[in-house]
């Protein structure tokens, strides 16, 4: 298979409440970047994470093995920090083989939630 | 009618819920791909789907005819697998004509139902 | 000032609930196509409405004046045909000079009501 | 670090609701533009909205600082003229340097609350 889509997107929304009241993990608010590496090597990614009153923050470092999709949530990110909650942010991912990133957010402060999404914007 | 569009797209979101609270098909848990041709000769389109762990699946085959509009539900596809539910995918759209494409879901695991909408990433 | 944008746009998606829950005119459940024209000449607008089993209807022709925006529900229009209500369809937008368009529904079938957005297309 | 994305975007859709049913600041209906300034010198950003039925109004401007994110509120401008509420409108977005912009509306005048984002449309 061959490597397709771009080697860095910004995502400029950023935003993980800090209440749920969900029933589950699938529930809980939470902020997501799907990756889809579909080349034959893994991609090595890193993301920083830019805030509106500090210095950005990273690199947080995964990889999307060759062929899959990984559906990374930001609240797990925990290295080099926990992304605070309540708290705007932005993330700029960077990969050395071409992926796509898209952007969903799973709101659910009241019940039921809401949910949105977007592609994130390629910058190279 | 002239043929509109890419001959190829990306979707790196991917999630069915498994459970629905709607009263009706149009209800339940689902997401689609929109596919549109403009064009005057029928859009043979194959869809590859990746997942997280696992080597991709397809190619499923469909066909939007020419002058029309395919709203098409990943719930339906059977072969060469069933998707399964409550797992992260991405998805790539592969079409011999210039289409455009575009993803929803609607996610009614809770009444009332949430909505997200994006156009997929074009990629030659 | 400027024309700005692209004069081909593209919605893959397209559906319009023919049951609304809301109280007034803005919750009726709606299909909207935000256009704007940001230059000194008024944009001449087509519309051109595609079906999953019929041929395409059109062109609806509307005008987004210069420096002004318009936000057009789908549901609105009437010649040369209403849309159906409770199926798919697509649209294409053709403009004499550059404009912007995106894709907005409200769906209120269940209250509280959903939203969902995203660019259209540009195809030239 | 470099400044990345584009000098001039366009988003279509705008419309702040009158009416909120949220329990704090975070829960009133809003829409949001989300800027990113990856760079290391400030991005000076001027906005302009566009209406229905009135010459467009600006600039608004504000500063997004080198290597931050900015989440501005459409509800929150009040220079030279604050946004009538339940109105039609679409902005532009002008920087002197290459930011990224994403486009946020939350949505309460029912409870819970619906979202939506879509990024910008680069028009430069």
């Amino acid at each position: 298979m061959e490597p397709l889509g771009r080697r860095r997107w910004i995502i400029a929304e950023g935003y993980i409440p800090s209440e749920s009241t969900g029933f589950d993990a699938a529930m809980i608010s939470h902020e997501t970047v799907c990756l889809l590496n579909t080349g034959d090597e893994d991609a090595h990614v890193r993301l920083t994470i830019f805030f509106a009153d500090r210095e950005p923050v990273g690199p947080y470092c995964v990889t999307v093995p060759a062929r899959r999709t990984r559906h990374l949530r930001f609240n797990a990110l925990e290295a080099p920090m926990r992304i605070p909650r309540d708290t705007d942010y932005s993330s700029l991912i960077e990969s050395d083989v071409p992926i796509v990133a898209q952007h969903t957010r799973l709101d659910s402060r009241q019940p039921p939630h809401a949910v949105l999404t977007t592609m994130a914007f390629p910058v190279d």
